[in-house]
């Protein structure tokens, strides 16, 4: 039996699309009458703190986010598998944004907004994209595509994750003891790291002073889709207000939705959007899901299970 | 020998260069002494009344820009053959332009401008680049190279120009009796023409009229970076106030500069850059004439000669 317990979207029709791609495997949702012994998956978003309870049977906890950091803190999380949502559809979308922002920056935009705002005609050539170096942080699936987006349009591309992974045309660094090189090379920072306590607040005043001067007119750019939790706000306000710098783009906040009295909001060079980069597909996490309880009701083994002790 | 007639840009630094590429082949500057009967080759840049007074032995004229629109209304044009730049690094700027512009719009940047100038958190999903029809105008090598740009982002291309050019992935539509259905389908339109008698004003009330509607919220989309002579700015500013469309990038304007009563300047969806989409190079300006003079002077055919009677 598969349980949704999903908050905050619509778990009745999740519940029609996983019914229909599973029969005549039973899917029940909170409210249904069932026995929680015979629960075998349960799919979570924002599951509540009795959402375990009496799952003595439970073979794997289902994700709906590809970021299971919030997840990894439930008080009263079962030690079945986590299995992560692995999304196509969401990771091109991640790349739209990020694609979106950087070469948005590349091309200079707070200049000439500002230009324009003044009916100033100031001609001044932006980098060629070849000309501009974009730091990826994290290089997982959404990483690896948008690394892959970006080499395509003649992007200089870098990154920097936890173990060295390689990717052609992609200078890679690894580890503490290469950060600081990885960060001296980049003019657009763009963080798609999980968020784990080791990258908790990585996007912090130390980090943007080592960012490459000298590449972007304006000065380096920061780009978080990923987690408000990556990020410390008031070194990104201090940065943006001294220069160290130049725009950032940011899609997560320490706090959501940002509070009204954030002063992010009326940073010019700051573009806000309301977590909106990438939002997980319903008929891609049915496909996907309904495949790996198939699969594994069949013998197989799970995909995609989160590693515990490195949070992700 | 080369003559030199170029004003307001840089004469003296690309004689340097010509001079060093073509040595001993005689270069020239307009106040330099030499014979103008000796003159067989003139690069121009907005060339003057009497640019080619006495040049009696010309063998070709060599455009610096890549558009020739100008060039063909000169009172005292020779009848030697016209060649005109084309120039990779140019063709990437450009295709960098329409990469952030297109982006930008599908990412529906106003929307989020004016949610953040109310510290408003408004969560909408922007589509995706595969839901998102890109229709280019023209296509040249600039057209083509922009074309596998978005196609390497996931956008559906399609593509309308005077005679049918088969692009892979590309839906190509062609001439006078296609024009409506191509546009029809558009949501993001993107102009790389040249400007010629046929294709002045086409960016008008009729055109926008067709395009794609219910695609991109907000409405479709106007990208320009190719000539002001080929868009009414009347009937944009009429067509941003009414939704035709729902925003404009505009790197080129009917005057230039913009004059600083033009009503464009304060539209909030309309984002105004002053011509520096992408701009010929020097390096790659001196590399490309200098080996077609060689090449002539060796008794080879000239490349990439204009069209006098389709204008480019």
């Amino acid at each position: 039996m598969l349980l949704l317990h999903l908050s905050d979207v619509d778990e009745a029709g999740w519940a029609e699309k996983f019914r229909a791609a599973l029969a005549p495997y039973p899917v029940v949702r909170r409210d249904d009458a069932y026995d929680p012994k015979d629960v075998r998956y349960i799919f979570v978003w924002k599951p509540k703190a009795d959402a375990f309870d009496g799952l003595d049977n439970l073979k794997a906890v289902l994700s709906l986010g590809a970021g299971v950091d919030a997840l990894l803190k439930h008080p009263n999380l079962p030690d079945a598998p986590i299995v992560r949502f692995v999304d196509y559809d969401l990771t091109r979308r991640m790349s739209d944004y990020v694609v979106a922002n950087v070469t948005m920056h590349q091309r200079l935009y707070s200049r000439f907004q500002a230009d324009q705002a003044a009916r100033r005609w100031g001609q001044f050539y932006p980098p060629a994209a070849r000309q501009t170096a974009v730091g990826i942080m994290g290089m997982g699936v959404l990483g690896q595509d948008a690394a892959q987006c970006l080499l395509a349009l003649g992007f200089e591309v870098r990154c920097w994750s936890r173990t060295q992974k390689p990717v052609q045309g992609v200078e890679a660094f690894a580890g503490a003891g290469e950060f600081d090189a990885f960060l001296g090379g980049t003019d657009i920072l763009v963080n798609l790291l999980p968020l784990t306590p080791d990258t908790a607040g990585i996007l912090n005043s130390d980090t943007f002073s080592k960012l490459r001067r000298g590449g972007l007119d304006g000065g380096p750019v920061l780009v978080n889709p990923a987690r408000g939790g990556h990020q410390r706000e008031a070194d990104i306000v201090k940065a943006l207000g001294d220069g160290t710098l130049g725009a950032a783009s940011l899609d997560v906040f320490e706090v959501e939705p940002l509070p009204a009295d954030s002063p992010l909001w009326d940073i010019a060079n700051c573009y806000i959007t309301p977590h909106i980069a990438a939002i997980s597909n319903e008929e891609a996490g049915v496909s996907y899901y309904a495949a790996i309880i198939k699969a594994h009701e069949a013998g197989k083994p799970l995909i995609n299970v989160v590693d515990r002790s490195r949070g992700y």
